[in-house]
């Protein structure tokens, strides 16, 4: 049984081989992506073995990149992040197939398929000389020859508490991480941010100003922020900085007691429409992206030559 | 003739004494909001009085706060900019109404119904003590008193080009200001925007962390930009910063060969929804505006404190 409903999008049957994919992947301007918004239950290898079948759909879809949703591997909870946490490689490093399966997975995935790999996120384990262990939410990029290019730990902990409508605090289990995180592709700088991430708009003008003509959240918002702010913030941060973005949300989850994802994985323009939007369910869905179209709304409404950073530093008061 | 359509939110026999006015503008929670949506045409005379009628409508709607569109007493093109021009009194300062008619009319209209007034912008001339003379996109906020309290020159300049669909370049006549404007209001921080101010995450967190709880736009959205991102942009600034967020444009206008303004005024409260919004014709709309939401959305969802200035500060390029 096919598990996923491969978008209208694209035609199914498509023919694409490994060469064709390297020839289109080195024009640099276009590319399709896809999005793996999949299935996270409570069995780890079968999240496993789940994400790597929705690689391979992205990989027959003629994805050239593609990304996993946030907390890909672990249901999303303060209490299974330590149970499902593992070493995630540094860039440049290999990785143990023994102790980080999932890392594992996205690696052999990606020189398998040739694809380029945005492996969402997974709790991360980090232990210290002196044996302290500190516990993250953290994305790795991988290229198609299997190297670890980026790892970003998530730098904004989503902790919030809207009564009797949703409270979590992630800083309960997890650390923040320091970094600004954009990637250099064959298609430019690809910044990267993990679900909460995104409500800071800082965070998104400095991937810009870094290089990034693309935006990659994994994330899992909620049934509270999810229908009032997840296109919002996507769109708002696509035109503010003239931007492809995109979300990877794992699928809807109506398990009492669970966390439920608000689903509906999303691929916007830098004019900020959405070309392209999952539902709730397990899906896979592909965007061909333009990179001529961030060039030229960049062109045509010039805002970052029109910064005031003169004003903005004077008048600060922090 | 009622040029207003007073929008059905509010009941137009809506009983309001100044005392009654007075009393409530003291309460510092909550207010009533007024938009002014209005026609703006070639004879500058009549664009004061259609304004001035526009303002008395606010007020018979039980506003205590009342916004004008951008360029409210002059055609928006750089041509007509230079005519309609007029020096625009300094804060604290006082009118000459020779000279000032469109500010004039503001104070006047200020003392005579008891509002706060954000008097939109006007095109201003200022003379420096050599002769040079400079030209401004301005609005000066008035209270009721009639002291003008604020005076916010447009700081981001309106120079875009979307070949065949959309070219103006203000910089071609106009000077940017250097300011960022926080009005102190009975209601807290009032931030004020010109317009193309509102494309500037920058400017918005600016405010807001000088004490905005409320950002007021005035602005004239084109037929390209408004149905993309005039009404996206508000949304955005309210969630990013977690304040209401309002605009006045003035009505369409249909004239060949005149800039044409997208209307839909609007008025969005912090969660980032749309509570009221005109249409393309002239109309003063209103919304009772309870600035609690601001605090509870804050308190909810703390991400003011969950900023990472220290990664902001060491990540950024420039």
């Amino acid at each position: 049984m096919n598990l996923f409903r491969v978008s209208r999008f694209i035609n199914s049957t498509f023919p694409l081989i490994s060469s064709l994919r390297a020839m289109s992947s080195t024009s640099g301007n276009k590319l399709r992506l896809g999005v793996c918004q999949i299935n996270v239950g409570k069995d780890k290898n079968e999240n496993i073995i789940n994400a790597r079948r929705a690689l391979q759909q992205a990989c027959d879809g003629g994805a050239q990149l593609v990304m996993l949703p946030e907390c890909w591997n672990s249901p999303y909870s303060t209490a299974s992040f330590p149970v499902y946490a593992e070493p995630v490689p540094e860039v440049g490093s290999s990785v143990d197939p023994e102790t980080s399966p999932s890392a594992y997975m996205i690696i052999q995935s990606a020189k398998e398929t040739g694809m380029w790999i945005v492996g969402g996120s997974v709790p991360e384990r980090e232990t210290s000389r002196d044996g302290v262990q500190k516990l993250f939410n953290t994305c790795i990029v991988v290229n198609p020859q299997g190297n670890v290019v980026a790892k970003h730990r998530k730098v904004h902990l989503f902790d919030i508490d809207v009564p009797g409508r949703i409270t979590f605090k992630e800083s309960d289990s997890l650390t923040a991480g320091n970094t600004v995180t954009v990637v250099d592709s064959p298609w430019g700088g690809i910044g990267i941010g993990i679900c909460y991430d995104i409500r800071f708009p800082e965070l998104a003008i400095i991937m810009r100003q870094k290089g990034a003509n693309m935006l990659l959240y994994p994330g899992a918002f909620n049934m509270v922020t999810g229908p009032a702010h997840w296109e919002l913030l996507q769109r708002g941060r696509a035109v503010d900085n003239q931007c492809f973005v995109a979300t990877c949300s794992p699928a809807r989850n109506n398990i009492p007691g669970e966390y439920v994802a608000w689903g509906h994985s999303s691929i916007v323009n830098p004019w900020g429409e959405v070309i392209q939007k999952a539902a709730e369910s397990q899906d896979v869905i592909f965007a061909d992206l333009d990179l001529n179209e961030t060039a030229t709304m960049r062109q045509n409404i010039p805002c970052w030559q029109q910064k005031r950073t003169d004003l903005y530093m004077t008048s600060c008061p922090r």
